[in-house]
């Protein structure tokens, strides 16, 4: 009497409404209130579609769009970590490979391995498609962040080398991309003094 | 000094930010607060690429993919039109069609047609793609309305019969998936009375 194959994707399926609740630090059009995990990968998962003829290296679309959709589930027992949060950083690795084990484990095993294996690769950001979707999660909150006439960025006092810092590997996954987003979300945020230089 | 290709992809990318404030009916875990079309949108993405093995016919998981992503787009200028809004409904196709214009309208001509004509094609419902599209717009929430204590049905005081006219295709992309649904997600909550025979 275990749980059948459907038992145990349907269990992930509700597992993972959970993470419409994990809150982001990106402010949406309007800025009233900030981006929750669910939405940001919908987001970027559509980014890709529209965006992949720009990737470095061809890409394999559905791949990097599935890799986007999962890429933030460990959050929902990890949290998010802020990108500029030296501390939270110290420890995510660990919080995050723990909720791994429990939330894909919860997947058939074929399936679970799947996603996981989808995840790491994510996390070593060393194919085609874990670098393109990289620079789609570099440059989605940027893109939101010059929308909201730089709110995140002026509430946290960010500057300029954390961006770029933070950016060291975006043009990896595609130059043309990066480009344009210094060209059209950082220099202007940054003459208008909504990022520190 | 037309905009650029990458200028209308941005333009568009910016726009659908705007999904995200497009309420839903369906509550989300804990039934504190209702569902966005972004998260749902997201929510059924993934929920294709773990179930498509149980559609009716092969499919293209991209195709599909995409279609799940863009298909709620049209509300962004069209509002959400609940299930059971008979009102609403009657509008609804004048008011989608006109959203679609110009929303797809903003990407290069390439693409929105692409964009465009697959949502059409979710719309008409015929191809094995759009059928499983839909079974995934039937069946998210109403695994989410079960794991809410059928808050929604309640609130609304929705019948069976309502549901099961709704979901007279369901079977269609799936009928391994509608057969878990109907045993799993809508007979355990009639017989507890949040679902009226």
């Amino acid at each position: 009497m275990g749980e059948s194959r459907l038992d145990k994707q349907f269990k992930f399926c509700r597992e993972i409404d959970k993470e419409k609740m994990i809150g982001r630090q990106t402010y949406l059009t309007g800025g009233e209130r900030k981006e929750n995990d669910a939405e940001h990968a919908w987001h970027m998962a559509l980014m890709t579609v529209l965006l992949s003829e720009y990737a470095e290296e061809e890409i394999d679309v559905l791949k990097t769009v599935t890799m986007l959709l999962i890429h933030d589930i460990v959050e929902i027992d990890a949290g998010d970590t802020y990108a500029y949060d030296e501390e939270a950083k110290k420890t995510q690795r660990q919080r995050e490979l723990a909720a791994a084990d429990r939330i894909f484990g919860i997947l058939p095993e074929d399936q679970g391995r799947k996603l996981r294996d989808l995840w790491e690769e994510f996390e070593e950001a060393e194919t085609a498609e874990a670098k393109f979707a990289h620079t789609m999660d570099n440059l989605q909150p940027m893109m939101l962040n010059d929308l909201t006439d730089g709110k995140s960025w002026v509430k946290k006092g960010v500057r300029l080398g954390q961006i770029l810092k933070r950016n060291e590997h975006t043009a990896e996954g595609s130059e043309i991309l990066w480009d344009y987003a210094q060209e059209n979300f950082l220099i202007p945020n940054v003459e208008k003094g909504r990022i520190k230089p």
